[in-house]
């Protein structure tokens, strides 16, 4: 499809600098775009491939109209400019009907007629699958599963006994909700497991990347709350709860019962630690190691980045002694006539 | 069911203090239980909890027995005691029988008349099945792997060619037994695939999480001794050997040839370095480096918790110039004339 | 088979010690090999069992002559030459062709004749399968994929729409490539999905791990270089470019549009920011976290080993503080006269 400037500002909220009458047609990275395509400028470290680029718009901010060699479109949020843009030329996705004829479903399940039951499949005793539901190749739906409307399950994604998903549910290959959460009791040396009674509830547009786990509560569910957007290889324990729009990045780690406000961002690879509540509007970074929780909104950061492997020797070293050091310079400071006001 | 707290604190061995004649028929956390419920108390977090508990009666320890509001099963060990009151309440887990319609079984597999092998499944040649053996849905069994008797895997597990699974255990979905471990060889800048000959030995008694890996190894077996209880998305590299009832939480790295003693517990997101040996009864906190091997029983540690962005990063900023700043106190202790008692 | 240590040597460019017509017929590690084995010494941790191993042969290098009980077959790289000898005694892998009766392939796929579909794999329209793949039981192959000669999927490898392979791939189970990448916009407290419409391209003689996951691209394609070795449970964001003979060890998290530089070797468990550029012939240690560009070939490392914990508290607890005690050391040194040359 071809689309006006004009058009495509309007569609947009954006501020215009260029032809109006001028014709788009697709999308392109600053540095590779071709005249026709629609690019977006987000990340200062991209500004050389602005000044440089060939596509024939690009939406930006107002501070880096100067920079665009092409009609800008501007808005507050470029980004979000560029993800409908990329809606709009996106090809439309394939959403077949009907249960396949490889696929196994339950007499006792409950599969709506626009519902897709794709290649492999298998849908359990007393699942309910709901309209326009797509479930990919290779999925495996254990009994009494939930589905509501519109919500895709991508391929080879596990639902286990009970889980409910919310509709438009994006779920991609190998993620796996609802096996047990890691209770275990200690008798005497010998573990005992502690039977996990409780559910899964997954609220409305939530998306989980793939091979991402989600664990079944131990007595109450685990939760996500509407709108969460939870990135690839994400472990989230039993009876965790997260708050409605917090976006979790690839490789985080939550332990068990943790509590995350409304509209937080975790980084990659961050971690925290079981029975924890993380207040609303909270950040963390990269990496970030949870172990207390966080009363308040913010940024909070941990982590360590690299130096040079002999730098970082000698410096590693010192921290192993850093207690040490502290108290060598409270007696230095003791020698000098300093005033303790250090609680070291 | 119903139950007596008499007949209950029997079979716990609890010490009761409350109504004998008193009926329970649930489980529920402190928080959420209704009368007729039976909760627990054993982390200090929730001590506000307990004393406002609907709960008809609760399983604690004896220093936490004043703050019961209802009927108290005083035991050392309370989530010991609710591990066995839910499997007590747990409702009854299905076990059916025989081979799925859609499932594949190769004629030269022996599969026991008591397993099951469920929906899309599929069991190679040369593999034995045990009595009682569950194969839940989408599960890929390879050609002579040998499972014993009443181990469960709830679906969409693989494992590979020869693995070798033990009675009772219990695999979780997407979990991979006996893929190549990672062995390359350098030639001249090319990396040469090292065939990995071994192959991988569970015992008896062991969980495995969902998506958790273990490799097969690269000439001995990876060994998974009895009772080791293992989380979700932990990697075992090859030739690992984990001993008798260890637990490692979800999400820890365990590289290749690695021997970890028994009865450790290894936290959350814990990470080991290859070769290294872990002497039994050690204790990692969450994401813990292990770099070294570790000799003695204990309790290790390391990691940075999160401070606020802004505090973290001037701290991290003179972390990378530690080895310096020690430099520095030790030339003030020279000029101040104190004895260097410091191997620094 | 049986083979001389005569043959052996010339097959390796080895120089023998040893009686050359000596047979030997497997292999083993140096503290469980039998007479007739072959082992290899490349770890200084091991030289106790090297002096004591009842192997027939041992490949080592130079240094290590003089430790020797057996026939030796001197080599610059020990682990190459057993790479070599792996291969020799490895039994032949089975490679059935056709396609499985109970494998699903759309009419519209093209499966070359020598080719094999699994048990319970599915292959959608528009794919194509060169000769001698292998396609294990229970792989979803969607719309698009193509995949080159002799790439070997093991089981449930899951390849998204449009996914290239090249030739020579090992993809072991559990394997996601193609999913979207993790692009959300945020409107106003509400995340907007960013369409996900670049692809993934795999070159030549790549292994990629189980249960690792490698996203597409948003705009561009994400491309993994030919020759790149990838361990279990690696996360690749979209748009990653690895560069040619890249090492990647086991659950390492790399995050969107991070280009990383021909020959590097990434250590278990590091983690790579967004946006980042990694030079060529780069090493990362273990649980290294990068968070900047490095533009420079080298050793890099991050990361805390762990200390017992009583030590590690205070430590950390000091670490809380170490701008503030480096402000401190500053005070001290201006009180004792000396001369500022550092920048705190």
């Amino acid at each position: 499809m071809k689309i006006s400037l004009q058009e495509l500002s309007a569609r947009l909220g954006a501020q215009l600098h260029g032809d109006p009458a001028l014709q788009v047609q697709g999308i392109g990275t600053l540095q590779h775009a071709k005249p026709g395509d629609v690019s977006f400028f987000a990340n200062p470290r991209y500004r050389k491939q602005l000044e440089t680029t060939a596509a024939s718009a690009v939406i930006l901010a107002a501070d880096a109209l100067s920079f665009c060699p092409a009609a800008a479109l501007v808005m507050d949020n470029p980004y979000l400019g560029f993800a409908r843009v990329a809606a709009l030329f996106a090809p439309p996705q394939e959403r077949p009907v009907g249960i396949h004829e490889t696929a196994w479903v339950s007499p006792d399940a409950v599969v709506h007629e626009s519902a897709w039951i794709g290649p492999q499949a298998s849908v359990a005793a007393r699942a309910r699958i709901g309209p326009d539901v797509v479930i990919g190749p290779g999925c495996v739906i254990a009994e009494e599963v939930v589905i509501g409307q519109a919500t895709r399950l991508v391929a080879r994604v596990t639902l286990c006994q009970g889980v409910r998903l919310g509709s438009r549910g994006l779920l991609h290959p190998g993620v796996v909700i609802g096996a047990d959460g890691f209770g275990i009791a200690n008798d005497s040396g010998v573990w005992v497991k502690v039977p996990q009674l409780g559910g899964v509830r997954i609220e409305d547009d939530v998306e989980i990347g793939a091979n991402t786990t989600i664990d079944r509560g131990a007595i109450e569910d685990t939760v996500i709350e509407q709108g969460v957007k939870i990135d690839n290889q994400v472990q989230i324990g039993h009876n965790v709860r997260v708050g409605a729009h917090t976006a979790i990045a690839g490789c985080v780690a939550i332990a068990g019962s943790v509590r995350i406000g409304k509209r937080c961002a975790i980084g990659g690879a961050a971690s925290i630690a079981g029975h924890l509540e993380i207040a609303d509007d909270v950040f963390l970074t990269a990496a970030s190691e949870v172990s207390k929780s966080i009363t308040h909104r913010g940024i909070y950061s941990s982590g360590m980045p690299v130096q040079e492997n002999q730098i970082w020797r000698k410096n590693i070293a010192r921290f192993r002694h850093l207690d040490d050091l502290t108290r060598r310079v409270r007696r230095l400071e003791d020698h000098c006539g300093f005033t303790q006001d250090h609680d070291s």
